[in-house]
């Protein structure tokens, strides 16, 4: 039996969708290959809020993380971390010897603005990367407030993880000042996993070329220009089926209206947070959830596993609490295709496994 | 209207492969994941000939291609190449600032097993790269001859591109001595482009330990200890559609018969050998064809692109020429799922538009 997924990645994917990924192939170098990337990247740039080019990449975020880091980075990076994901960023930039400096909050915290003045103060780094949404926690940053920071500093590139945020919450990339924003098919974008998007502003483009050993696959500078030279066609062949299903994707969205689609995020979450609140207690800073995952405190203290054991039996999947938090929190996804009433069954089973009334 | 690909990748995905990339999600974290990761690295065992693990990744063949050179190059790569593909594995080294030297033979011809043995006398080396079989020329190069020279250097890591000839034709890794051993899916293995596998050797592993600087998505060594550690699973989500229907597929090429298989493709190469000697040429050293993919030379000097077109209107299409032999050459596709029948209804619209007899 299929266990429809409230897990925050891979999302439940509409049938519809899926059936997009069985599209037969056409050639990666063919005119149909190149009007399908057009298409994606006029249609993300509307998601995105950006006029900037859109890249595609045939892999996880995590490999466009790696990408931003290493083409963008040519003094130093400050990695802010707010939990698991964010701290990813500094992993990566270690692997690839990429000069960079950590600095962590306490899991549930925000990113405090004022923090990154100080930081950026110091005149020590070029580059800085933010979770905007961070999975581990349930935690939106205020990336407005943050932004107000960044633009006094006009020499850093900005990388921003949307991965499990964007498509669920406005975010305006131009506006931010965000330079490389990043993320993937199978949160709110509602695909399977096995794509990753990220823009590329003209700022990010010119300090690409003065870095050096970007490396092959995720060098962004090669990708863009590879779309700007080669009419949208990538130096690898692509996932032709997810760029199918990708196109088709942001079409429903776009029929749906992104305001819309936020306003269905809100309700959802508003929905669990209600409930969360009323029979356990919601993790971390309750001034800034996400709108796309609730991490539910287990106050009840219940068996993680045995409710995901139950509620497998209904055919639902929740997702347990990530690394240092798990079994002490859970997290309920509410993003992509999802909709207020699937919410409303999972809680209403959760509900009667767990006996709340 | 759909065109049928003879172009050597992406090739033509039979339906039944095409639907299993519809499959609903499962979570990357799942048991049920592992168990697919396993199933499939299982049966690609059997169809690499290895006992050695093997490692999938969501990318492009150039991305393990990339990650095999980084990750086990310590002293200096030796890279040989007899067309573009060979190349490629050159311009990845230096992307990533490893220290390789490129040797070029001329397209066409193959690589010679005592200039390998002229050149690992040197001493200078501790990885070498070779394209089993060429794309851009329809050239295999002798591998158990080269393997008989390579043996006697037991320091050197032997990395294969296979991309366009892994099930297409036999392969023994274990018994060849080769260490890391790359295809990607949308070739001979008949799937959508999406993810790449490889196998990694005892010695590969190894060596990487040595090596400082892996990065992070195409670390094989992070790759292949989050298999073993974490029991198939890896440390970024994959593309589980891909997964799905690679599974099915080597299902499907397990019952079909490996040496069956071998034979089909053969018999496909052989007709379409015949039919160019007979209207063409064969493009190349003919004692060392692609069982994959002919080359074809243009002797009668048709334009390529009418080909195509005509072919299109009539739900077919071929390559032209790679590179600095696009227009003088042609290539036809003959791998995967595609049929002898298959092969003989393009001829025939060939013969039919350009009025063989």
């Amino acid at each position: 039996m299929h266990k429809k997924l409230f897990i925050p990645g891979p999302v439940e994917v509409s049938e519809d969708v899926l059936l997009k990924m069985a599209t037969p192939m056409i050639g990666h170098r063919s005119k149909d290959a190149s009007i399908l990337q057009k298409n994606i990247s006029d249609k993300l740039k509307i998601v995105f809020n950006t006029k900037e080019e859109i890249l595609l990449s045939t892999s996880s975020g995590s490999g466009l993380m790696e990408g931003a880091v290493r083409s963008c980075t040519k003094k130093r990076a400050a990695i802010f971390s707010i939990g698991a994901f964010g701290k990813k960023w500094y992993e990566i930039a270690k692997c690839n010897g990429v000069a960079a400096d950590l600095y962590e909050f306490q899991w549930g915290e925000i990113l405090k603005p004022e923090f990154v003045d100080e930081i950026l103060k110091t005149g020590k780094y070029d580059l800085i990367t933010i979770t905007h949404n961070e999975t581990s926690t349930g935690i939106m940053n205020p990336v407005e407030e943050i932004s107000k920071v960044v633009k006094k500093y006009p020499d850093i590139v900005w990388c921003l993880d949307t991965v499990s945020s964007m498509a669920g919450t406005r975010i305006d990339v131009d506006k931010l000042g965000v330079d490389i924003c990043v993320t993937s098919s199978q949160k709110a974008l509602g695909l399977p996993p096995g794509i990753a998007v990220c823009s590329f502003s003209t700022k990010a483009i010119e300090r690409a070329k003065t870095v050096e050993n970007r490396g092959f696959y995720f060098d962004l500078l090669k990708l863009h220009e590879a779309i700007i030279k080669r009419n949208y066609q990538y130096p690898s062949t692509p996932s032709i089926s997810h760029m199918y299903a990708l196109d088709y994707a942001l079409d429903k969205m776009l029929e749906e209206g992104m305001e819309n689609r936020f306003k269905r995020h809100i309700e959802m979450a508003k929905y669990v947070r209600n409930w969360a609140e009323k029979y356990f207690d919601i993790f971390g800073d309750k001034k800034h959830l996400s709108n796309t995952v609730t991490v539910v405190k287990n106050t009840r203290e219940i068996s993680i596993a045995d409710l995901n054991k139950a509620l497998g039996e209904r055919g639902f999947t929740l997702a347990n609490g990530y690394g240092k938090i798990k079994d002490k929190t859970f997290r309920i996804a509410h993003m992509g295709d999802c909709s207020l009433d699937d919410i409303k069954e999972i809680i209403a089973n959760i509900n009667d496994i767990l006996d709340l009334k």
